[in-house]
């Protein structure tokens, strides 16, 4: 799985029609020092993420894993909201405890 | 999914036979500042995407679970287009309002 | 897909019994301007593909669903031979009139 | 399959419910120098991995193929802990018989 | 699929009991000159490659359609063990008639 942070969303109104109802999110990776890299993804939501969210997402056929997802064409799904990372011993990051919408 | 600009057409009169009548746009992904970047991609498209519009595409297996491509040999779908992409509260693109097409 | 030309071939006589008679193509992919970039790759041929044909070729699972891939251990497989590409109103490729193999 | 060293592990409360009781583990490839290189990855762990091992992983839907991640919407878990890796004759890496998590 | 050559072997004791009696390998990728490339990666082999053969690999699911990986969670396989390559009408790569252990 990748860990990305939240930073958007993408509306569409001409869509399969599957994807009715679904939240699709701008993801961007994250790199080893919590830095934001490479360009957006999108990922479907299946946890209720935030923006701001550290997230992590799995993709491929695993993205159709979650109670959200089954059966829809999606390639990335969150799967999971991050509380804390830790390496080695320390945390390299500990989610805020202030509602994460609030600073968006 | 991945964020691009459909740029052109594929066109193939040999080719598999499950493939007749699908429509093979080219694809050109999108970076950060909604610029055009990397190479082309062929994508499969099941929405009625025209030239110009940014869409969102699927890959892998989940491109087969669209209407049009279910059992197809294809492994990327347009599955959205999108009207606008949001980031941190701001519009970083808003589609048109005039006909996508008519620019080409 | 990817859009590759096909540059030559791979033989091999120890490999898994499913693949006998399976032909398989070694392709380069072509970046935007149409020029031969990146390494190498390997595709299992279903179309009939040439020496220095433009083809289009689905990756992972459904490499698998076209007549001759059915159920092989294969991960690329040519779907399509390109005739021509159309970008903004232009063809950035035509496929020549001449029969592909006698210019290898 | 990816060759790579456990550097760390991810905590989640907010997550898909299939995933409780799941290990998250932070993983960090190694390049040919057996050098920790690119960003960080989250894989499910399958075999009791420990901090500053080097792991096998496997990718995709083979993810799911271990006992622990049976239709689990994850796409990376660790499938092996490497004893030893040999190249040319030479062992480019053995595990320390110290027990590895007193290290971290 | 992937050009690669076999460099080395992994040894794993503790793994996903599925695995035993799998023999997994080091593989490094080809560029388009055959030179070695890239990081190391990790495939099952299911037809009997050496060291220093060059082989051709399937990824994802596909690597699970071999006699010897059906199932198992692997997500690189060598499917074939490459006699030669040809490119534009000249023999790129012909393997040796030594036995390729011979020379490790």
């Amino acid at each position: 799985m990748i860990l990305a942070k939240v930073v958007g969303t993408v509306v569409s109104t001409q869509k399969d029609p599957k994807l009715a109802g679904l939240k699709l999110m701008l993801l961007q990776t994250l790199d080893m020092n919590m830095k934001l890299t490479g360009n957006y993804v999108v990922a479907a939501d299946s946890v209720g993420a935030g923006h701001d969210e550290v997230v992590c997402a799995a993709a491929g056929s695993s993205a159709r894993l979650t109670d959200n997802t089954d059966g829809l064409p999606v390639d990335l799904a969150i799967i999971a909201i991050v509380d804390s990372l830790e390496v080695d011993g320390k945390y390299i990051y500990q989610k805020s405890e202030e509602p994460a919408a609030a600073g968006v």
